[in-house]
């Protein structure tokens, strides 16, 4: 959840750093997605790359109006998670120079990035429910279906690339 | 992946440098546990943390056994993702007097740890296939499955809370 701007006292406190900390994230992963698209030489992965892309402005444009609907100002706060991940994302990008291996890569840390996603928007839905927001709930079951759609493309890429391999 | 030992040039070297990350990330999360289970106040939450500490013990000694069937030294390098991830819980954890509000942060930090792993043991059971290491994605299938039965009992005791909140 990053650095705090303010203490996190109630349930509500919680709810609202956790949705900057994942629209902070929302963001790394909108500037970071060119490149992997870039660089992906499995043209599958590529596509989910650019497809996931646009889903994740939309995310962000979704997460805005959270902010909105909850009488809140737009903010995001620093999420060393995401940072994290995708600093070891980057690190892989850089060193490996077989596209085989690169991409391989890149569906692994593509997969960190989703399942870190999954499980913020989970908690975000239950923390909205528990204060009687069903609503701002709903825009976010939105954006944890797509999250998980996502994830299972992923895992169907490499699932096939495994195939490949064994034949 | 963290701060790499050896340039990764090939799958095998994605397969041990993972290896060597996920190590890393069990030992941290060994450590940072029994804080855990201290710190929640929901007797299920304490429980399944003093629960996933043992099998998380268990773990351990699984990846030790695939570094020694792949004839590998056992070694850890950097995680900068569970860094990151148990950087937020530790800041949480810390920050909040309220039980409730407490238990239901560290109920996501424990879910992100759960998915981190999720995704990182999916896709060492993934390499280790290609590499036609079949033995050794077997071993690690096991920790796979119990990562997710974790992750499903702590889905459950946040519903469970979410419940007994609309009660």
């Amino acid at each position: 959840m990053g650095l705090f701007s303010k203490p996190i006292k109630t349930l509500d406190d919680l709810f609202v750093h956790t949705l900057q900390d994942i629209y902070y994230a929302e963001q790394q992963i909108t500037s970071n997605l060119p490149t992997m698209a870039g660089k992906a030489s499995n043209a599958e992965l590529k596509s989910a790359f650019e497809h996931h892309l646009t889903e994740t402005e939309n995310q962000v444009k979704r997460l805005e109006q959270v902010f909105q609907m909850h009488g809140l100002p737009v903010k995001g706060v620093d999420c060393p998670a995401m940072d994290g991940i995708l600093k070891e994302a980057k690190e892989i990008m850089s060193d490996c120079d077989d596209p085989e291996v690169c991409d391989a890569a890149m569906l692994s840390a593509a997969q960190a990035v989703e399942h870190y996603e999954i499980t913020r928007y989970g908690s975000l839905i239950a923390y909205a429910k528990q204060l009687g927001r069903n609503d701002c709930a709903q825009v976010l079951q939105e954006t944890l279906a797509e999250e998980k759609a996502a994830d299972h493309k992923l895992t169907a890429i490499a699932e096939s690339r495994v195939n490949q391999q064994a034949v």
